[in-house]
């Protein structure tokens, strides 16, 4: 049995970690940790545990927690795990990091987004971009973990086989993504009280998202050169889900008689297949089917596809999520199975919701 | 491997009745029955199922499926089962009929309610009322389970220990309830089209709702005489769940000293626990927890809990589930395990999903 | 032009009088007061102000504010008020409460359920209970206006009639209420966070809630003595509504052959229509329609109707309002209306929107 | 006072004409006219308007009712108004179609995307395009009005000054636009069910929208070219409102130094007032505040703001509005009362509701 502690596990993620953790075979929760509810039962917080979880929060103890467990997931605030962890801990202990920390390679474009000090930019180095499906063997030989962002996820799937194969124009990639009110976590805060969500989309963060960084480090890989996107997060009357909407100029390609069009629909499904038809959680839809996040909700499912429009020369590439599962929990259990030679999807065979 | 068929695939029933057999050790899904989507794949009408079923629609053939199949789940309208079953389809194969078809003993308070002939009445009698928790040994050897409505699973173990104990009045109890939008079905009416039910509450059925006499009947039973209830369902905007909110006028009971007095919170309490304390799929809250439909949402379980109004003399009773899953499919699936053998949680153990 | 100042106008029901009283021909708000935004914009706090008001925040100087204005209307928490009223203001200014400060006529039943020492109770007995269809000739000569509250006001109008009558066993009264999610002001707190209400129901205040002793105080005064009821309300996931659903034994009355029978539909209906039939803003439906919560958004009515249950003996009475219009906003205009001689309906003739 | 006829009454579209209109001073709605309710009590079809309306809905006999009425509004499927209109009927009364059927002057471009031959060409060239912000002097002396799209007048008012002043690039332009389902109208369809929407959201008619052209036609005007854009809707769980975010290259502009450099963000603003300071229906937000649709719902409202990109270049505009209001039934009014010589904002001095 591997033994894991959550840091922050009475946030929806910490949350979701729970669920999903309870279906995991080989897997026992011994730290609940919590900054808010310490001392009080875990199923007091999040009443949907009754009689599942009788263990009451712990505090945030770090060291403390590195000693009994195999795996810590941290799903904290910006900054904290920074400020906490050292050598020591990592000689002891697997970390899974969903807050950001760990997520940027360079320390002046973290601190200029988050506006937050870096308190242990050596362990940057190290860390591990935990998406799975394009660091899987980086992933089973890591320390430290940076689970990446849910929009992050959903943007740099959705685009990733078409950049990384130059197919598109990396300068002219504009992400629109919509997101369920989940991500914005459970603080009490005005602006995400249901009256204020219910019956109601607005952009936010506009120009400024901290998930921008990410998306352009992590594509810019793929492109082999430093890229800039536009991405504009929306907030949407629902609980989970991310879709996320990316517009591209398509590059021309040449053609057996020696000219230059713009490839097929066939072309382009390829691409996607090669890098997705043996992922067990990328589905590439067929032909003409739109993502919509409500087939992937409570599962660990992208679901993506793509348009092309010859009329204006670009691609719509669409992609969607759970936030909460893919996007946050579920793909930090997948980064858990590949540190610990789990079947990847151990856990995670969780069959989409509907309706 | 039981060998299983839906008769009704492609509505929310059995929709859910395929994502909980999906985790299902030892069910094979062999038939995907569909009146209106025959020929078409399965996972394009519910593109939750994309990757994970592959199968294509079949008709409602029921004497045909009952040779290749040893349990046989119908979602069908009501009238429909009574309209087809015959002794030799009862002699080849289980079934479990999500309709009310059998659930009401008298065939003219079925003729009644429901304005409809019952076409095979010979076949009453000997149906199951398939509310596992009451009628469980019942269960374990019918050719026939009558699975409950998703309102009346809910309204009767809501009130049943204090019913059966003779703790309430029968004739005082008043059951308003309210319910998500699935539990409406599929079909594309107006008065469920998402503008006409966002943002929006009603009572309908008022008097008539067709749950009322098969609460009536259950509740009887335990009550050891005829009784008869008010029933009043709500739509509320949500997809899934139901909160039925049970009022009742509470007995009092001979005291030490020998006068009357309501009983207490304990009283009650124990009462409850002495039925369903061993249940997997009951759960009695704390002390004035009142349950909600979010905290059971996936999941095949009922939260039920009580407050003991002494200034009036009544007490309240609450209790919510899952309407596609303790309401239907899921209850169905326990059932089943009961019919073959199974574990009765097999398939069940699903987390409620929050939020 | 009536000069008006608001006290607590950055809650919920505060933004609701002032989207009213723009649309009121003879009133000119004053006064924007808030104890949360002091100084800043109020089109700032409330965006679907901009450029219809262009007025700063002030505090909440109840003494200063009543020198400058005719009417002032307080929608803050409750004992607030009382806690500063005094004679002085009252000779200078109406006041219009939309909090509970003054709504109870016995002071110890006031502290009992709200918890809270009255500060001014002298002032408890020239109150009027502002619930224009029943008081309206007492709301037209006073000096201070208790508000009713959202639920009350639904709950009362909702039975009124039938317990005025003498038809119904006022001892039998269960009200089973939901409302929209307003109701439970802008506060930021984690109930009332999205994720927490949407896809979910739940009651609350079980057998506690402080608007029980107010319906039990004015429906008494129509049944000519003391009475109980059952009060339970509901969370709702919508944005605006409340619904009544209220369960009361029928009394037989005596036929023309001497015999006792249940009174029929058109009997019923005929005493509604006696007390509902000239009032502006009560809506008695038509034979079989449920009232609905969407029929009545955004504008002030009250939409209620019944259905006899001769098989149980009661009837079940609905009623729906909106519960910042005719459940708090619109009322105090309507009393507002009446205390200046302005037509009763005047800023009031809001069209329900639909869907 | 002016008498008006509605063609289609009984969607979504032709009840917000009713509600809009009841509030208008010099209007008086004759007809009620509908395919599927003839002979209905139109308050039966449409609830809210209980004892508002007491007519009953006739059917669609437009030459009939062109003697009777002043106007007629035609909120009827796309070819119906195009198949049945003649000189004769255009000579007796004022046309205001809230339909497609004259919004495109290219005739072969409307029958290419609406994949519906066009049975009246001849009137095409007449027609007005009535976004009164831009034909204002045009509506005033039309007999055929062509009532925008809900979508096009989010998305062309929200770039207008821009692309009319050559700020952007107009082949950059890639719309994202997010709609409430009522635009989706009232037909019973399985994807517009409540629960196929709630919790859920898609793109859908990606590259094929039928609103592109006419997005295209109206800003090619303003380009003074012909352009094509990326136009994408996607379907949001909420009842009313569009929000639409637009993505475009901004172009560099001569400064002081003769270098080029982005136009700040006060030059981008003083363009968006000359446009729009004087509009009574289009708002400019205040400097980093993003439009949200709850903030005009049930208004005529159009709220737009922007954000200068200089990392990429580009410049996102927002802008949101109620589809049924500005969208629809709204800008319809406004354009009636330009064609009566009304005060162009009587009717429409809708406070917008929140929440």
């Amino acid at each position: 049995m591997i033994k894991a502690g959550i840091i922050g596990a009475t946030g929806y993620a910490g949350g979701e970690l729970v669920r999903i953790l309870l279906g995991h075979k080989n897997v026992e929760i011994k730290w609940y940790g919590s900054k808010s509810y310490v001392d009080q039962k875990y199923a007091d917080v999040y009443q949907n545990m009754f009689q599942l979880v009788e263990d009451v929060c712990l505090d945030d103890n770090l060291p403390e927690l590195a000693k009994q467990v195999d795996v810590i997931f941290t799903a904290t605030p910006q900054g904290y795990l920074a400020s906490i962890l050292t050598e020591e801990i990592l000689n002891q202990v697997k970390i899974i990091d969903l807050s950001a920390d760990y997520r940027i390679k360079d320390v002046s474009v973290y601190e200029e987004w988050y506006q937050i000090e870096h308190k242990s930019p050596q362990f940057i180095r190290e860390a591990v971009y935990g998406l799975c499906e394009i660091n899987r063997d980086l992933v089973k030989e890591a320390r430290l973990i940076a689970n990446p962002g849910c929009y992050t996820t959903c943007s740099i799937l959705t685009a990733y086989p078409l950049v990384k194969e130059g197919l598109i124009d990396p300068d002219s990639l504009i992400i629109d993504a919509k997101s369920g009110t989940s991500g914005a976590g459970r603080g009490a805060k005005v602006p995400n009280l249901f009256c204020e969500v219910n019956e109601n989309i607005k952009a936010y963060g506009v120009t400024s998202h901290r998930h921008t960084p990410e998306i352009e480090e992590q594509l810019g890989y793929a492109a082999g050169r430093k890229l800039k996107v536009n991405f504009t997060p929306h907030l949407v009357p629902m609980n989970r889900g991310i879709l996320a909407t990316e517009y591209a100029s398509l590059k021309k390609i040449p053609q057996t008689d020696g000219s230059l069009a713009y490839p097929s629909y066939e072309e382009i499904k390829a691409v996607y297949d090669k890098y997705y038809a043996n992922e067990a959680f990328v589905r590439v839809l067929e032909k003409d089917v739109c993502p919509e996040t409500k087939w992937v909700e409570g599962s660990n499912y992208v679901d993506v596809n793509f348009k092309i429009d010859t009329r204006t020369g670009r691609i719509i590439m669409m992609g969607a999520l759970d936030n909460l599962v893919k996007g946050a929990a579920g793909q930090a259990v997948q980064n858990m199975n590949l540190l610990f030679g789990e079947c990847e999807s151990e856990g995670l065979t969780l069959v989409p919701m509907f309706p």
